[in-house]
């Protein structure tokens, strides 16, 4: 169906994902679960070194054998980055080189940027071993550097391309922030009445137990109880269970000191 | 030293990372990797089906043997978590539970908070096939739930550890969002007079070559240029580049109209 077609496109689309002569097939096939998994699926391969196409990159993929099979395959870095208006190139290196530097995430809101404006945009990934060399990151506009812990930067191909398509995924995703999760049944915390008669009954029981001894203490002892209930926000349901909690344990202890009385 | 080991700590540190009941030793060694790199060293292994210590994690590990090295075995999950007062679940799925779900950047927030407030944390991982149990969720007081694209979420354990992990050490990072690199050599753009000098060198040129045609086009074309040029921002060395480059091509058109009228 054309609609769903399109919908699919939105959702998907993307910058493109140049692999500039990957080695290992396994990590062609991992680079496109990652890819995948950030709605990316417009791959790029540049002179892999094991030829083109790889089973090995296939069975690695496994559930992003689309993305392998969609992927084109390249000579040179100058045509596989001929149609996009934008690109970026990963490094983990500072480079002599006058050209801006941009963490993911910054790299990440500007694509999403150009793309709404129709400019195309692609990221280069260098080989596992050496990453980018000075020739091919001057075909870039900007260069992005993950921040990572200085002592241990390097990052396999699949990582790399993961983070910065994570970053890109969470610039374009609207998933709230924190949410209280119940599969869409949780309907919020109980109205504050239900809560109030919840600490009425809760404490009538603490006063028939005798458990604020000393009456003076008894206000802060009461703030104190409420603020905890209060924190755990209980929804309608759980108020009732700790309804029915005070009245099964005040049950319990009267038959209990029915018991001691030998009562029956 | 004992003032370098503290400034380590400082810089290291960072929440426990749980695995719970983790399969494959090389993915355990993924994930130590993926840990360093974020900066976490403190990983707590709860019931490895493969036993512990294993040496295809450290094999898998290479570069973070220390990690593995320094890593705990527990029999059970409530005893990995028992000297922590944040715990963080990480889980694909919605669960039938009244219980947080975060972000993992709304979640690397609150760790920073809650570690800056002397109050430990943790993230528990699942097995990787099954994920956590809702016995394990239980003992968090958050899930993580990564925003991904949703018809193709899953991550292998590694991936998983460093998605997360990456969102702790940005949260903690002061690496600027877009810079000009050049290894710290870099001294910023020429001083606009030196750019007006060259502007006016370039033009002369232009003129001396009969470049603007007709004259009531010249301002047009003239203020297009300086855009095309202050755009990008050039240094005050590639300026002379650019005063050499005009120089040099007005002496070889000169030099060849020599040539075209005979002269040498």
């Amino acid at each position: 169906m054309a609609g769903t077609n399109t919908r699919k496109a939105a959702v998907l689309g993307g910058p493109a994902v140049v692999l500039v002569a990957p080695q290992l097939g396994e990590n062609i096939g991992a680079a496109a679960r990652a890819m995948l998994n950030c709605g990316l699926v417009d791959m790029r391969i540049v002179a892999p070194r094991d030829g083109w196409p790889n089973p090995r990159a296939a069975s690695a993929a496994s559930g992003a054998d689309a993305v392998i099979a969609r992927a084109r395959l390249y000579a040179t870095t100058e045509e596989a980055v001929a149609d996009l208006a934008h690109v970026f190139a990963t490094s983990a290196r500072s480079r002599y080189m006058v050209k801006p530097v941009a963490t993911p995430r910054h790299a990440a809101a500007a694509m999403r940027s150009f793309e709404a404006a129709g400019e195309r945009c692609g990221i280069l990934f260098g080989p596992e071993r050496m990453g980018l060399t000075n020739e091919q990151i001057v075909l870039a506009d900007t260069v992005i550097t993950v921040p990572l812990n200085p002592a241990f930067s390097s990052l396999n191909l699949a990582q790399a391309v993961l983070l910065v398509g994570y970053e890109w995924y969470q610039a374009g995703d609207a998933t709230p922030e924190l949410v209280i999760s119940n599969r869409g049944r949780y309907r919020g915390p109980a109205p504050k009445e239900l809560l109030f008669n919840f600490f009425e009954h809760f404490e009538k029981a603490l006063d028939e137990a005798d458990f604020f001894r000393v009456d003076h203490k008894r206000p802060a002892m009461v703030r104190n109880l409420r603020n905890l209930f209060q924190r755990c926000l209980p929804t309608e349901q759980e108020v009732r269970t700790l309804h029915g909690i005070v009245t099964a344990l005040t049950g319990r202890r009267k038959d209990g000191r029915a018991r001691e009385r030998g009562e029956e």
